[in-house]
């Protein structure tokens, strides 16, 4: 699968569905979208890999000619949709969101590889084990918190992972691993951003009194809360809700909210361009 | 129609329902609720005026010793919905939430009486008179708006409207209309607050690339877009849609979310306690 | 807890909450529902149990006088919420609610006692033993439905559940076990009905070309899909949407819909009324 | 702009952007979706005029070649967006959906010539006419449908409309106009079909129990509420709304529903195939 972002231009469409037709491929699923704003040109073309006469390597490099041509240094790139991703999972006391996921892989609606589960604390490490995936309990007591952090990251990257999940972690990532997962490292936020970063957003939306909740999930960047938004979703809520109302509400949403955000992102459908995203 | 809020105490229904029933009262809709946060018992209770042998103001005064008795000196009403409830609308250039209450007004979904439409504009004159209803252009120059503000709060206060609606009215009232119409002055703002306050929140929304877009109907305070918020709601968009796609969908989102506040003020469903609303 | 229903009359209301602020009764939860086309009255009140001199059973023998001042012979319950809710759960192959629901105790959101899964497949059992919940597979043989029923029964009402849950059951209760758990026996459709009643509604959906597709949480009756509604959702799909993708999406609206179908009918909050359902 | 379909097999997408590249062509936005089980593919191209060396016309005749060599005899189009779309709607007493699309046109929102609005009632005769749109009343009298239909019938064709809007439009179109306007006629049904075919759905909605009702607006087939549907949205009803309540609810996502549709259809967006659309 291609995708691809350059300055827009005519033919640029021509150019990249020539190149395929020509090599045979039959595209199974196009997008494309250009931003108005910026002249930024996006698509994203899934194509059968049986039906092109070489393989992803030989793909790459043919293609980088026609990218060459249109101006696209670096900002394109093709996936082999053939291996299967890979996810790390980090969790601290809150399970919904991993048990929403474990449910879908067990079920094959997500077909991944979740290497494994690293818990701040170990009340996860049951339901995590009985899918057969190993948990990792890695406290992170006061004063501790760096050496805490680059033992997850070890525990991460071994694995190569194409997601860092945070399902709920609550720790706030130290700005190396927000450069080094970049890209990659996706959080449910527990608010509608940019409504009530940081903490305890539910009791943040109590106090203001709002007639909905809702739930986030972005990239992970340097500044908390602020990274570029895959998806959100909301809730209703009504003056009779408590905070414990309302985070029983939310979770429903921050659940389903990170699976799809997490779907599109280990499908390339999730483009970044600036803090904002084109999803395909 | 009576709604009432005292601290909270065992024996309050019994008490006011008891006045009630032993008067005949028959009780249309009645609706509870009790704030556990801060021990406040809110209730509305619309009772059929000819199920009583007494006309309101007896009702009113019958009723205050019911809420002496029960610790609420100030926090109740008696409502006479027999008395029909006079509106004004404050607009700018943006017609689509005027068209709509207009049109809700027409057929005679909202039964009110709109006493005066006010524009900083004139543009929405054409449609208001159609309509039988007076328009007055009160242009704010520049420098000038100290008298343009003293001019509305006349026209407004004239007619001791229940409510006076800022229906995309993109000037900012002055602390002391905030205060002189506390309580009564509902505004619609394009977003959902507290995302994007102040000025031109749909680009505040495109530039952080969020995917919904919202519009909060709250009461005016003298803190910008921070009142008290009776109703929001949002609708989805994504990276195809620009500024004015996101300006379009908003607009449709507005006129609702304001139209259902309006009739719940109207109906004296919104009770406020401190920066919160109870809709009942 | 009391729920009640009569017909509608004045003093209803001050009859009930008199004879529980006599009784010194703190209401921690009141809601008043009045059906106009019938002139049927609803109630439910939560009570502290500790805030009443007498146990749930004198309460039971004590409001029955109550009920029967107000004409309501049995259209009444005085529920023990100390009493945890027994909960039994079918299910066949389809594991997403079974794993919502399961997470949802395991968290201690849903405070039940889930006694027992029976699966006419035995592919859930291992997730369902990881929570330490036995599990039954009573095979649904052709020819042999009526015994598996009747095994299926057996399983069940030992247990004397208060729900009987149909997670994506996929086989129809027969008759004689829709009488036996009446009110009790909740199933989750994965249509809005009543569109699309009975076998594979996404592909009716898709077939239709309908834009939106649904979840209903209902009361099993004799008449397949028809009983009284307690609580539907949608979610928005489109024309790039196969089957497998609406039935995917779909997936995420069937578990919160049961969800809050069975939390709301645990904590005895819907009233069935005719095949319409009040929900408090 | 061009929409198009046929058969799918690979290189029709190089085809055909190579032949507006070719021309010089700005394409402004292109969607394309293959339907893989009619194994059917769509696009839906938006090219700027004056990107082209030729006029529509001849852009016509052009692309007549590409379309033959890709086998598609009749099912594209080349559509002149410079031409501005004429609509004629009918109506009955209820005026909110007129309401709704005068308020769209009157502000620039909906870019279209309103030729003429027929009522089968005159009540809304004097809103249409404060727009500048003139308005005719064709009674329905018992036994007078077929005269009256010819009526309507000779003073919409007289504009050779793009759409023929069934704005709440209380009777249903006999076969020959169905056939006559095929592709053209809009209309909003006030359920979310299929639900509730026929007269009364929220009737229907209200003794079914519903807790959602619905909205769709579909194009006009002889079948009654059976034609390809192009879009549908909810809104949450409970046990408290009577069936007015519903009714007025209702409105407020018909009127959406339809001006969506609306809109869709008149940028050339809706695509149909069998029953089904394609909404790029």
């Amino acid at each position: 699968m291609i995708t691809f972002g350059c300055p827009d231009r005519t033919g640029i469409v021509a150019r990249i569905s020539s190149f395929l037709a020509e090599a045979g491929g039959w595209i199974v699923e196009a997008a494309y979208h250009t931003d108005l704003e910026t002249g930024w040109f996006f698509t994203r073309q899934e194509v059968r890999a049986d039906s092109l006469p070489f393989d992803v390597t030989e793909l790459r490099a043919r293609f980088a000619g026609v990218a060459r041509s249109l101006g696209a240094e670096s900002d394109w790139s093709v996936h082999d949709t053939s291996e299967r991703r890979r996810v790390v999972i980090l969790v601290s006391r809150e399970g919904h969101c991993l048990y929403d996921l474990l449910g879908r892989v067990a079920s094959g609606e997500l077909d991944v590889d979740v290497r494994a589960v690293i818990g701040n604390h170990a009340s996860l490490g049951d339901i995590t084990e009985a899918h057969g995936i190993p948990f990792h309990h890695v406290p992170f007591a006061p004063g501790e918190k760096a050496a805490a952090f680059a033992r997850v990251r070890e525990l991460v990257d071994e694995h190569e992972p194409h997601a860092v999940v945070l399902a709920r972690f609550m720790q706030i990532l130290p700005p190396e691993l927000c450069e080094a997962w970049a890209g990659r490292a996706l959080n449910i936020h527990h608010s509608f951003l940019p409504s009530f970063i940081g903490a305890r957003p539910y009791h943040q939306a109590h106090t203001r009194g709002v007639k909905l909740v809702g739930a986030t999930c972005h990239y992970v960047t340097a500044d908390l809360d602020a990274g570029p938004i895959i998806e959100q979703d909301v809730i209703r809520v009504g003056h009779a809700d408590s905070v414990a109302d309302m985070v029983r509400k939310g979770r429903d949403i921050e659940k389903v909210t990170l699976a799809r955000g997490l779907r599109w992102h280990l499908e390339n459908r999730v483009l970044v361009h600036g803090n904002r995203t084109v999803v395909f």
